[in-house]
């Protein structure tokens, strides 16, 4: 018979001690301890953009970038360490998944699996309550609530920043859903430190991410194997270079509250990042022809006195960032303009949590 | 009573030596000589554009460029000395036009009169078999066939490059529809010498371009007040910097007949200037939605085996350039296009000429 060994780790302590158990069949007990652990995090919407890495092994960003996180849209996560399975099993919205998405999650786990020195592998279950892969940043919340439920699944207790930094492995924008409110991802390129941080809670400035669904398909090309073609752009170092002056003009603000001063650098962010796009080899067009017609309506909408900007991520829906005092009136434009099958709303959130 | 004093020159003459004729109508005589010359100039399409100057009063521009007379387009324009009038006469397809589009003319002839060292002022009339304004090149052909027409009548005879270094003071692109077939515009930033001349004859290679209307209303921004406002952009450099390999790519691709590297170095140069455009201050979007969709269609159309690129100027019209036996597929495919409301074909065509 065989003997089935595995080390017990307690959820939310820092690496146990225990020494491992030997559930031994022979003496007619199967002692099995399920180590499970379920988080939420929220996805969130880049004000200044992250394209591109200028290290793919340490996943470092080749720019800082900014963020705020979503509320309303959220994905849940829960993590079953399981040693009689031969490979990680990710069941996501209930469906068993293989393929590519299982072997992200699995590489993902390994990461963990490391740091806790435990190769046990896990069952995997998302829920997402919006599309995923259109835009709307699926991975950056679900590799948030992986990071927080897979580490805490396995008894670690890692700290925000250490749970940030990891993140990242499994999809680079993750790291700033694990931090609330509004985010900055900074990276120090000597020592390969890189993770996010709260600028300023989610309470401090009460912007409403409005999202103009124009397709909830799968995009063609997805944001990890978009991003590896930033560097074939002939504008992608200029982008890049510019992106600390961008930033601290986005920094501030957000942190003066200054709309204006917002949308401005907002909309310019998210211009450069597609410009980067359809000048890469092969060029990318995440936007349809309905986002171009809509970005316009919404610089119109500026002009007229209304505060809304735009953003687009690596997907075809616009981000329509807009005050409480505008919201109604921008609400009721985006759900009459053509093309738009949906809005979603949210507020800004706070960090990665754990549900118990 | 008065004395009319105007000095005579002959057509096709260099600078005449005659003396000034006194027409003294003490005499019973008025002696009129209509001094009037017609001419005939293409507009042209840019496979690597020009946008945005180093140089304004010298008309220098940011980077070289390289394009192509699109036959079937033209502007014929007739231009007559009239000493009586105070100012010049602008007639457009018929109809007296006066503000900003008189003024530019006005100040284009200045030049011309500076050269002949007359200051007579001139009726121009001009007409266009195509609309005006809508990113077809309108200014190109005008102001080609002005600054040859308008010499012509005051009895200069310029040389091709002496035109085309000319033609630039009234559209910068205009230089470029002076010579014949396919064109570059080379600029000496020492000397200041900037003007086009023809790489290679109209028949060398029998492109097609079919220009899909998408509108034939008026650009809300020109292209000469657009192009101003191009080193907002933090994109700009980048472009103009990254240019000479991008032209000489494009010659290569000409001189040997390489569709597929058109394309690609066509497409990418397209992207990149619309991309300055979008990033600058403030953002131009001369693209409309349709554009867009039209810009993916065509890459899906090369992808099944079609020889078709697309480029597009200051303007929503997308220029798809197609080989012969690509066109009548590339044709009916245009034609079904939603939102496009008219194709125009043009095959390469010579240079600008005088009507006699």
């Amino acid at each position: 018979m065989p003997t089935i060994s595995y080390r017990l780790k307690t959820i939310n302590h820092q690496l146990s001690s225990s020494p491992p158990l030997n559930a031994c069949l022979n003496y007619g007990i199967l002692l099995i301890i399920m180590m499970k652990a379920s988080a939420l995090a929220h996805p969130n919407i880049a004000f200044i953009k992250y394209w591109g890495m200028i290290d793919e092994d340490r996943r470092l960003p080749a720019n800082d970038s900014l963020s705020m996180n979503i509320g309303c849209l959220s994905t849940r996560t829960a993590v079953t360490l399981d040693p009689q399975l031969s490979e990680d099993v990710l069941v996501l919205n209930g469906e068993a998944v293989s393929g590519t998405a299982q072997k992200r999650v699995q590489a993902f786990m390994d990461h963990i699996r490391q740091q806790a020195d435990n190769p046990a592998y896990t069952l995997v279950e998302s829920t997402n309550n919006f599309p995923i892969g259109a835009g709307l940043a699926s991975s950056a919340s679900a590799f948030a609530a992986l990071a927080l439920a897979g580490s805490t699944a396995f008894g670690l207790n890692l700290s925000e920043k250490a749970l940030s930094s990891l993140a990242r492995f499994g999809s680079g924008s993750a790291c700033r859903s694990i931090p609330g409110g509004f985010v900055e991802w900074h990276t120090d390129p000597e020592t390969g430190e890189s993770y996010a941080s709260s600028i300023v809670h989610p309470d401090h400035w009460k912007l409403i991410d409005c999202i103009a669904i124009l397709s909830d398909e799968h995009k063609p090309v997805g944001s990890e194997a978009g991003m590896k073609t930033a560097e074939s752009s002939p504008l992608q170092q200029t982008r890049v270079l510019d992106a600390p002056r961008r930033l601290e003009a986005c920094r501030e603000a957000i942190l003066q509250r200054d709309f204006a001063a917002l949308a401005d650098i907002t909309e310019l962010d998210s211009n450069l990042m597609h410009a980067v796009m359809m000048t890469s080899d092969p060029p990318l067009f995440y936007w349809h022809p309905q986002s171009l017609a809509l970005m316009k309506a919404v610089r119109a909408w500026r002009a007229e006195g209304l505060n809304a900007a735009y953003t687009l991520d690596a997907g075809p829906n616009v981000h329509v960032i807009c005050t409480q005092d505008s919201m109604g009136e921008i609400l009721s434009r985006l759900r009459h303009f053509p093309a738009v099958i949906d809005v979603i709303t949210g507020l800004p959130a706070g960090p990665a949590r754990l549900l118990t």
